[in-house]
C-alpha cells in the first residue's frame, strides 16, 4: 500500500492507495476513529456492490457500521440533500466523537464532506472515493461544497478528511465513460505541474484506462502527490491552487448551460475545458502550435472528447461569458482563467478579456 | 473607544466597543474588507431604526452597501433560512472579495456567520451586535449555526469575524426584558472565571441595565476578555471553552421543551439554566450554602427568571432528561454538564448520572 502524507501548519492526514483493500477497510479506519462507530454514507449504486465486503471487515474491527444509501446526482447536489442527510445522522443520535465515511464518487463525496463539515459544527470523516476522478482529484484537499440556482460548487466549506483510501479494485466495475472522464483530471496534472507524467501518460494511458493494476495504482499515487504539494502551499486558494482549476472555468460553463444532463458528466465538461484553455493558450502566443498539439492529442487518442457537442454549438458566445463569469475566481465581473505557459507549468491570468473570450466562443460555436 | 485583539495562532481580529459610533461605522469597517463593498444583512426590526445612518456612513466612506433585511426567530434559524438568504446575497454578483456584514441580534448572527462562511466556502464577515446579549457573548468567538428539527445549533461551524463593532447606544432602543436576557450571560463571566467581575456586577449591575453608559461599556468590555481569553485557549471547544455553556445544556432543554415559544426567550432560558447549575453545585458540595445564594439572588435582585415557568413545569422529569442528551456535549448518551467549583471558577463534569438528574427534575417540577 503507498502511503502519501498530506501536511502543513493546519492539516495533517494520510492518504493510502491500495488494490484490493476494503476487506481490511475495519482496521485500516480504526486508528483514525475517536470511538468505534462509523455512518458510512454511500451512494446507492456502490451499496449494493460493496456492503456486505465493508460491513464484514468493520465487524471483524470491532467497528459499529451505520450505513445510509443515499442516491446523488449533480441536480441533487443542493442544500436540501445536505439538510436532509443531516437530519438522517443527527437521527441516529450522532455525537462529536462520531466519524462519517463518504463511500462514492465525486458528487457524493462533495455532499457528505460538507454535511460532516456542518453537523456539530464539525464531525471527523473518512474519504473513501470509488471512482477515479475522485480518487484523482475531489477527495483529497478538503474542498467540499454544493450547487445553487445561480451555479456550481457555489456553497460549501474548506474542510479536511481525517484520512483517504484509494482501492483501485473497485474501479472493475467503473463503467469506461466514468474512467476518461476521471482520466481528465489526471492528464491535468501532467498539463499544470508534471511534464515528467505527462510523457509517462502518453505511453502508459491506455493501460491506465484498459485496467493495469501498476499503471493505475502509479497514476493515482502521482495524481495525489502533485495535489498534495498544491493544497500544502495553499489550502484554501489564496494563490498557486487556482491552477487546479484548469480547464474548470470553461467545463462549468458548459455543465451548468447543459443544465447537468447526465449526457455530459463532469470530468467530460473538463476534458473540453482543457482542451480550450489549450487552444487559448496558443492562440494567446504562450504555447507554441507543437505543445498544443501534443496536448490535443492526448486526450483524443485516450477517447475523450474535446470539442462542444452539438447542443451546446448553438448557445451563443454572450451566454457562455456570462455563464463564465459565475465562476468563484470571478472579482468584480472580471474572468480568471487558467492558461498554460509551457507543457508542466500554468498560471493565473486575472482579468481576461471579455471581447477576447466572446471571439474565441464564437469561433468554437457556430 | 476600547479595543479587545483576540489572537491566537490561527485568529487575529479586533473587537470595537464604543458609544455612539456607527455614525462612523463605515470608516471605522473599510481597513477590514477587501474591496469597498458589503452586504448588510440586518434584522428587519433595527433595519428601520438604524438604515439611515449607517447608509450614510458607509456613503461617506465611499463603500457601495447592499441591504438585505430578513426577519428572524429562533424558529426560523434553519438550514431553510441560510438558503434563501444565501441566493439572496449570490443573486447580487457576490465575489471573494465582498464581505458580508451581520447587523442585528444573536440569531441574526448566528445566521449570517453560518451563511458567510459557506458563501463560495468562506466570506469575510464582520459582526455588528445590536442586543446585550449577542454583545457580550455570541457576535464574539467565531461560532455559528442554526437549528434542526432535533435540537438547537446542531448545524453550523466555527468561523471568525473579521471585525466585532459593539455600540452601547443601540441598547437605548432594546426593551429591558431583552436586556435582562442578555445580562444573564454576563453573570455567566463572573461565575465561571472572575469572581472580581461577580463582586462588580453586585454593585454595579443596576446601572448596566438602568443604561448608564460607563456600566454598560464597562461589563460589555470585561465580558468580552473574558470570552476571548477562552477562545483563544480553545477555538473549537475540545476543552475550556465548554465553560461558556454553564446553564446552557437546562437552558436548551428548556427552550426546545417550550418550542422555542417567545414567552422564554434565550437569555431567559440560560438564566434558569445557571441557577440550576448553582443548585446542583451546592447540592453535590462543590460549592457552599452562602456562594449558592449569593448567586441565586443577584439573579433575583437584577430581575431575571430563575425557576421553571408553569407550563414546563408539567414536563416530567424523564422528558427533561432526554431532552438533554441531545447537547452536543453529550458523547455515548452521557451527559456533559458545566459545575461551579468555586465563585469564579468552573469545571467540566463528564458523564454526569442520569438518576440524580433525574431526581433533580422530579423536586423543580411539580
Amino acid at each position: 500500500m503507498k502511503k502519501i502524507r498530506l501536511k502543513n501548519k493546519q492539516i495533517d492526514y494520510p492518504i493510502l492507495i491500495g488494490s484490493n483493500i476494503y476487506k481490511d477497510i475495519g482496521l485500516i479506519c480504526k486508528k483514525y476513529l475517536e470511538k468505534n462507530r462509523v455512518f458510512i454514507v454511500c451512494d446507492n449504486v456502490v451499496y449494493d456492490l460493496y456492503k456486505k465486503v465493508l460491513q464484514n471487515s468493520f465487524k471483524k474491527a470491532n467497528i459499529e457500521c451505520i450505513f445510509i444509501a443515499i442516491t446523488v446526482s449533480e441536480k441533487k447536489k443542493n442544500i436540501i440533500t445536505v439538510a436532509s442527510l443531516s437530519s438522517k445522522i443527527i437521527s441516529h443520535g450522532v455525537d462529536r466523537k462520531d466519524t462519517i465515511v463518504a463511500f462514492g464518487g465525486g458528487i457524493l463525496g462533495d455532499i457528505v464532506g460538507f454535511t460532516a463539515s456542518i453537523i456539530l459544527r464539525g464531525l471527523n470523516y473518512i474519504q473513501i472515493p470509488t471512482t477515479l476522478l475522485s480518487q484523482v482529484d475531489s477527495s483529497v484537499g478538503g474542498k467540499t461544497g454544493v450547487n445553487n440556482i445561480y451555479g456550481k460548487n457555489l456553497l460549501g466549506s474548506f474542510y479536511q478528511p481525517r484520512l483517504v483510501v484509494i482501492d483501485t479494485n473497485v474501479l472493475k466495475t467503473l463503467p469506461r465513460r466514468e474512467l476518461l472522464a476521471g482520466y481528465a483530471e489526471i492528464i491535468k496534472y501532467g498539463i499544470i505541474k508534471d511534464a515528467k507524467f505527462f510523457d509517462w501518460l502518453q505511453i502508459n494511458g491506455k493501460k491506465v484506462i484498459d485496467g493495469n493494476t501498476n499503471a493505475r495504482i502509479y497514476a493515482i499515487h502521482r495524481s495525489c502527490i502533485n495535489k498534495s504539494q498544491i493544497v500544502e502551499a495553499d489550502e484554501k486558494e489564496h494563490g498557486a491552487r487556482a491552477l487546479l482549476n484548469l480547464g474548470h472555468t470553461f467545463g462549468h460553463a458548459i455543465e451548468s448551460l447543459n443544465n447537468y444532463k447526465k449526457d455530459i458528466i463532469h470530468g467530460e465538461a473538463v476534458s473540453i475545458g482543457i482542451t480550450i484553455a489549450a487552444k487559448l493558450s496558443y492562440v494567446e502566443g504562450y504555447i507554441d502550435k507543437k505543445t498544443y498539439y501534443k496536448i490535443e492529442n492526448h486526450f483524443n487518442d485516450i477517447g475523450l472528447q474535446i470539442s462542444l457537442p452539438k447542443n451546446l454549438k448553438k448557445i451563443t458566445a454572450k451566454k457562455f461569458v456570462s455563464e463564465m463569469i459565475k465562476d468563484k475566481k470571478t472579482v468584480n465581473k472580471e474572468i480568471t482563467l487558467i492558461l498554460i505557459e509551457k507543457l508542466g507549468k500554468a498560471f493565473i491570468h486575472k482579468k481576461y478579456s471579455h471581447s477576447k473570450l466572446l471571439k474565441l466562443f464564437k469561433e468554437i460555436t457556430s
